[in-house]
């Protein structure tokens, strides 16, 4: 393994020893620096429990520190102990905990908790004002007691010990990561756009009071600046298209649409606001990602007559509707021709699914008597506006990275789609509303919380810290406002799947 | 200055910041390595504090960690606050604590305060054991104190306060350095002669809980072996004789002779045991350099007869005589016929000078009229016999180094006299009784306390932990018992100045 973290038998060295005459330190150095190629350090404290004399059974637990090994603890080789990290993608509504062993490259499943900063607002704004207000402090502490609080969880359930985990690898948005750290976080979102810290050094996880192994490192993914977070980052490393000789395209799909196009030449991104429609927010029946939320959408022919049905999270009686439900169900509803091109409800169309809301006119997926909370869950003709204004957002963005450089959709090699969205997206649902372009299926790639996957890609990898700096370094960052014609293409991009139908043969027929 | 420790103002980074568009973290780190040529980390609360605006006032401290500069502190430009390192010697009998401003690079007056591990044994050994028996937490505990205690002194006499110190350069011998670490010593002298650790990382002294800037460094210098410490490496260090093209020679006299020879392409060690007699121990009235110790005596021509002449450190009342002192008095009595050059009083040269002692013939130097505690300072003719076997050793030592590569002590262009004398040694009468080779006067320079000086210069020149890993590498240490002839020249050597005069030509004359 390449992990950030690695186990090494000492009988060599401490055997070869006494005839050499140099210190156990010296030889346990030599004999590392040899086996990692890089240099090794030593705190005190490890230091002083170095053994005098041969010892057959001792292992040395070494921690990348970003730029050297630290000699982080001795063991003994029986009873093999586990050398774990923990990967964490730091999100504003929810952070996933995942632990890694670091010697067979396993990650055990992960552990999804809510971000308790809610309690300071839903949304980061709100979040970014209290702590401008009434001091950082005030988020940083609740997410690092969530981060003990995981730790022990997971260290339960898995039979491990917190001093088992050796290395943490954090991947959050710009914002988040500022709270973890206790930054300031007052400019990310006014004039001039600007956050205190846009790289982080590798640190020992005890400077933030994280209960893991006294030697134990964190690192933290970078961020471009306000709109591209170190989630976005770890989304790269994880599709791996920055190594890629064909082109990609990372999208994720989420209240700030965040794409990123290139392969291992050059990358640009960009990152634009498709409001929280398609992540299953502030529609009528919308639901984050949870057991009983509908996920799954589709048109059935029930003898000669369509009908649509849906697949709840675990089965569960529906509770509402999350993101990947809602694109399957706005395609199916124009697909049935429930829904028109311009986004209109065909009240004709819906049969006993029509529903009267003080909304307006609503269609009904399930009857209040399917429901765990007795309410139907249903889609209203305001709902499928935010819907086709954010699905417009995202393709315009789309369109303009592409166009910027020159590229045309069908240039593009794959297309990795990522998102808090319950399941994985179907593409072929995205395309059939004009979400994301008519390309052929195969090319797209779902990578699910590619921000996670990205986290443990790190803890295996140690080269990626290098690596993320050269993503960095290659990165071009577009400023979407910049484009005089983004209104233009928005407003064409405003149709089931869009004003042009040419560019969605496949929809067409 | 090349310190450990540099203060870089701000003020330009975060005046073009602005328009930029980057963090501050960024500008400041890019400007910082910009100036220092090296790669910056920032900790995580120093990034907190990070200006997101201008600030014309801003000052940024930067620690060298012995790979990267770590960005400590962010400070006021003005009033400016003194930014400070500490030299230690870490001496087994005194350690000396040493004050460096390192944007200046001017050395406050030393404090030397006695060693408190002295309670568990005057001699190294004795401490080994008492560690190795009952823990070296014992050993450990009251030297950082010493530690402490001689910071809060030293920052109390000097306006400063202890978070001004951001970095620590200790120089002691082998064991020494382990006690401070909480190192096993138990092999250290005997089979198979092996410290637990010949090279240490930097580390931050809060690991150690020395009571400093939170984020100040501690740099150790390495050793050898179980006989040649770091406080040799610092010696040879002071002198530069590693870096000059003529040969040098650094003696450091004490109960362990140590003695480095060679140049910029080469450098040969060794150490031998010469007794503690030339340091001024075991001798009857011997003494430690301290106020009232006799640091220089000489013949004087009083009316045609001779007479010999003594001079106390501060000019007190005699307390007992130091190395300095009984090497001169040694050199004065053969020069004046008192001691013949088979080491031997001649009683009837002596006049009113002769005592009687318990133990034999004496010469009396101070009567107890003049002396602080009412007794007389003499030399006894058993102190003489020790001192002869001291000096002999000493010159053997020498000897066998100087031959061993093919050398004579013609070929030598420097020697660096260093030791814990009171006074540097006199030349003059060193080579009298033939402890030193007979050279021009010239080619000699004291260096006094080269531990201490040593640690100075490190903390001066970041560049020198470099410096010392390359002087380890270019060292070779020789065995002394190796030398099958040893006591053979010995033997010769227990003369004045030597059984073959013709090698001291001037004491001739």
């Amino acid at each position: 393994m390449d992990s950030t973290v690695k186990r090494f038998s000492l009988s060599e060295p401490l055997a070869q020893a006494i005839p050499a005459n140099k210190s156990p330190e010296l030889r346990i150095r030599e004999h590392l620096q040899g086996q990692l190629h890089a240099g090794v350090t030593i705190p005190p404290r490890t230091m002083a429990v170095l053994p005098l004399t041969h010892k057959n059974d001792c292992a040395a637990v070494t921690v990348y520190d970003g730029n050297l090994w630290r000699l982080a603890e001795l063991q003994t080789m029986q009873p093999s102990r586990q050398v774990m990290g923990l990967a964490v993608d730091l999100g504003s509504t929810s952070v996933v905990f995942t632990l890694v062993d670091l010697q067979t490259g396993k990650a055990l499943p992960p552990l999804s908790l809510p971000n308790p900063q809610r309690q300071y607002g839903e949304d980061i704004l709100s979040r970014i004002l209290f702590a401008t207000q009434n001091g950082v402090e005030h988020l940083q502490r609740p997410i690092l007691q969530l981060f003990n609080q995981a730790i022990e969880s997971l260290c339960r359930m898995h039979g491990l010990a917190p001093g088992d985990i050796f290395y943490l690898a954090v991947a959050g948005n710009t914002t988040m990561c500022h709270f973890l750290l206790g930054l300031d976080t007052s400019l990310i979102f006014r004039e001039p756009y600007m956050p205190q810290a846009n790289t982080f050094d590798v640190f020992p996880a005890q400077e933030l009071g994280i209960n893991c192994h006294s030697e134990a490192m964190v690192y933290i993914f970078p961020n471009i600046g306000s709109y591209f977070g170190g989630d976005l980052l770890a989304g790269i490393l994880a599709t791996g298209m920055h190594r890629s000789e064909g082109i990609s395209l990372l999208v994720d799909v989420g209240t700030n649409a965040e794409v990123v196009l290139g392969n291992r030449d050059w990358l640009v991104a960009c990152a634009g606001a498709a409001g929280p429609a398609l992540e299953g927010g502030i529609l009528s029946c919308g639901t984050v990602a949870r057991p009983g939320a509908i996920e799954r959408v589709s048109v059935t022919n029930d003898n000669g007559t369509q009908a649509i049905s849906y697949n709840t999270i675990e089965g569960l009686p529906a509770c509402g509707i999350c993101g990947s439900g809602v694109i399957d169900l706005l395609a199916a509803l124009f697909l049935a021709g429930v829904v028109d091109s311009t986004g209109k409800l065909v009240i004709e169309r819906m049969g006993d699914r029509a529903m009267k809301t003080g909304d307006g006119w609503a269609y009904t997926l399930a009857n209040s008597s399917e429901t765990s909370h007795g309410q139907p869950v249903y889609l209203s003709q305001s709902d499928i506006k935010n819907l086709m204004r954010s699905k417009a957002a995202m393709y315009t963005i789309l369109e303009v990275i592409v166009s910027s450089v020159g590229l045309k959709f069908e240039d593009i090699d794959q297309i990795f789609v990522a998102g808090a969205f319950g399941n994985y997206i179907n593409p072929r649902s995205a395309i059939t509303i004009g979400m994301l372009p008519d390309l052929p299926l195969e090319r797209f790639k779902p990578v699910g919380n590619s921000a996670s996957s990205g986290a443990v890609h790190l803890l295996l990898h140690h080269t990626a810290i290098q690596e993320v700096k050269e993503i960095l370094g290659r990165l071009t960052y577009l400023e979407m406002n910049a484009r005089g014609d983004f209104m233009k293409l928005l407003t064409a991009a405003m149709f089931l799947p869009h004003t042009d139908a040419s560019r969605f043969p496949t929809v067409k027929r």
